[in-house]
């Protein structure tokens, strides 16, 4: 089914659900949203009223809207809204080998799984086939916003801009920057670094010209790792930032053997952060991929030039990378947002990284038997939630346009559904399961007042059956039954 | 939708994947299965023949067979058959309360959560309602056997029995056992270990009246855990297991806070595990849930008394208890399951569970730095497999009946399907993707003939969508399009 024309003007009825702060969840009952789907913007919020109907007549009468001219959303029960899911850290060439780990840690398994499959992308017609399918896979599960790695690839990272572009998931494109032949194989490798950043120039003039205010596509600087580009190239690349100011998505220290192969090719740096900073691509819209082993220098650093962190606990645990510490990154003011780094992470969705990172974050509070400090790298619920919402939006450097629910925000959001079981009636809840297309969050009546414990619910069992709509910009972009 | 009325003979075409090793699967390609569906027994394999064709006619003419009293199921491009999944430490009572942890360790859990959802049980009118709910999802997730504990009410443990009877999931009911009131509530406790006795009785009684050769439902021995029931409980408990040699489900060492609450309560018998061996109660018939934190002597006294393990990763995360050491436990010779320790686990699904198994053992390799090591604490795919299947069949004592495709075992089998990603023709992908049932994996037209790829991409990625058809025991006992 594709989005169906948007009229012009939205009210969203029902319950709203978002991050006020990293700890604290905020829960707006009986509320109304009004949106321009013209401009994608939240033109106005009726919070707790005493019901829908009253919301939304009170919203049609400030804006003077009449209601035959408005389209109306309203939540059944067991639903709410919840701002769209930020990916901060995604490989959507990866896409097709989301699950294959034979090799068993990031060296091994780029060389062995990684870069062949990324060398099928010179047919720029897989690249369509592939990319498509991950787009429409991760707009399913929810992702508003994805900051996307490609390949050296031009035709196959225009043709992911063009999808993305219409499909309208918003979206970072970062054609993948690698031109060190002691790292690269020599069919994943750019020539010179002249012709990395020629190749890069032409990525962004493109989308540039598909979409010049970056309204849902923009270009990114993607030098792959340390590792990946020669001094020359990151030198460049550090030159177009200054220039540019597009996001840097890169990696950092992700897995032990990765950083002490690092330090032996970058001996004087003295870190694998300064390699980066004395490059000059420490900047503050550098988002540093993974960071699971870095020192309190490197936290330092990374604080002092605003850089920012994507967390990406499906992959740290798949590729036996390590836990990264987010309480404690929080803790020294650096800013983190969640990424499903796909495919080094297993899995396309935002709410499986959610749930990751709840999970990491308590086996690493199994390893301190002080019940204090356990608390203190324990993440919550509601905090990564915040990562992978507020958070991430303020990683990607879009905290003012998206993350959550207000007033000239853009309307980049989910419907999420939950099963209702009623305590009569079984059949319905049991026909719903043979039919596996409404989840396997289960609310009992005795759940239903209880917000907390819904959205620890959906956090914990929920996949993509609960988005059952999703928005970008105010347009509908995906819908399921 | 209800299972159909079955035929008496069915034969199953296709490819069928199980374990032969801990560390191999065995793949039959062009396969055939026939199945006597009266008796549920596999009475002929014609194991990788030419054609799915010839495999039929093979097997029609060996068993004097006509084709038209034969119901046939053939797999599609996508699908193979598997072997149920056999959980072998699951609270059929905690299912409405999966993912609800806002209290962080097990202790304060219990009494904050867990007991107050155990007491509704008194009503068996919510029995019914909860436990049609949980064995319908779980079979809807492959679980063809599940060793269940429910709470000490006995019409709603009876309730349970009939379910699973009714439901045909094959079920291992333990009443719960918790006569301590040191330990328990008052309201969840028996007034006596001669009351405690005489309950379990009771549920024995009717389930060896209503199945009395345990072809579906048999009864267990549930004590909770060592601080639930009295002395006197287990011991009589134990006298029990010597007269019936049933099922011993319990808990073990799950917890540090735990771990020392038992050593001070019971300070000389030295370990954990021998306060169960001084009671009776450390049989070949004890299933012992979680075992995260057991030293080399208690490993070696289970490995004397041929104790089995329930190895439940996911609640071992979320409830921040620790990483057990299943390659360890296997190296001591104990024979290990696994559990998705519903609630405790998040999840009903023992495909959850399996993936859990692999990143939390590639969390605890994080942890080492010589390879060699590493590779001594992994589990791969293959063996978290064989713990869902051949190892939980041997953990609950039915590994001749169940566990693996052989002649004379029961089919006890699910049909799994993943998407199959056409390189023209993306519009069925995406119509499937829009509806949502079809789940996660995707096949790419060069995965198609990649057997370990495609078991990967399923365990990692894979969902209830996937086991499209399920049996137990020959007949069908769930099905969704």
């Amino acid at each position: 089914m594709n989005a169906p024309e948007s009229p012009q003007k939205s009210i969203m009825l029902g319950d709203f659900v978002h991050s006020r702060t990293k700890n604290k969840l905020e829960f707006m009952y009986n509320s109304g949203i009004a949106v321009n789907n013209e401009n994608g913007k939240i033109v106005d919020i009726e919070n707790s009223s005493t019901s829908m109907d009253i919301a939304k007549q009170k919203l049609l009468q400030r804006l003077h809207w009449s209601e035959d001219e408005v389209e109306i959303y309203k939540c059944e029960p067991g639903q709410f809204f919840f701002p769209g899911f930020i990916d901060t850290h995604v490989h959507a060439s990866q896409y097709p080998i989301v699950g294959l780990f034979d090799e068993r840690s990031l060296i091994s398994w780029l060389n062995g799984r990684v870069f062949p499959t990324e060398w099928r992308y010179e047919d720029a017609e897989v690249a369509r086939q592939v990319y498509r399918a991950c787009v429409k896979r991760t707009l399913s599960h929810g992702t508003t916003t994805a900051a996307y790695y490609t390949t050296i690839h031009v035709p196959a990272t225009k043709a992911l801009a063009d999808i993305c572009l219409e499909l309208r998931q918003r979206a970072f494109i970062g054609r993948m920057c690698m031109d060190n032949n002691n790292f690269c194989p020599p069919y994943l490798c750019d020539k010179s670094s002249q012709e990395l950043i020629n190749k890069t120039t032409e990525v962004i003039e493109y989308i540039n010209s598909k979409d010049p205010d970056h309204e849902i596509i923009s270009p990114a600087l993607a030098p792959r790792f340390a590792l990946a580009c020669t001094p020359s190239a990151m030198s460049e690349l550090s030159g177009m930032y200054k220039a540019q100011h597009l996001l840097v998505p890169t990696h950092l220290a992700e897995n032990r053997a990765e950083v002490k192969l690092v330090a032996e090719t970058f001996p004087e740096a003295g870190s694998y952060t300064k390699v980066y900073d004395n490059y000059g691509l420490l900047t503050p819209r550098t988002v540093l991929g993974h960071s699971v082993h870095i020192t309190e220098g490197e936290a330092s650093l990374i604080k002092k030039r605003q850089s920012k962190v994507a967390h990406c606990p499906c992959s740290n645990s798949a590729l036996a990378s390590g836990m990264a510490q987010v309480r404690w990154m929080w803790d020294r003011g650096i800013d983190v947002g969640l990424g499903t780094d796909m495919s080094g992470g297993y899995s396309p969705s935002m709410l499986e990284a959610a749930r990751q990172a709840v999970l990491v974050s308590r086996q690493l509070a199994a390893q301190l038997s002080d019940e204090a400090e356990r608390q203190k790298v324990n993440l919550s619920v509601p905090q990564v939630l915040y990562l992978a919402t507020r958070g991430g939006a303020k990683v990607v450097g879009l905290d003012e346009k998206i993350g959550g629910f207000e007033r000239d925000k853009d309307w980049d959001a989910q419907l999420i559904g939950l099963n209702v079981v009623a305590s009569s009636g079984k059949t319905e809840h049991e026909n719903a399961v043979e039919q596996g297309d409404t989840g396997n969050v289960d609310l009992f009546p005795w759940d239903m007042s209880k917000w907390d414990d819904m959205i620890a619910k959906w956090v914990y069992n929920g996949d993509d059956r609960n988005a059952k709509k999703v928005w970008v910009k105010g347009q509908l972009v995906h819908s399921r039954l």
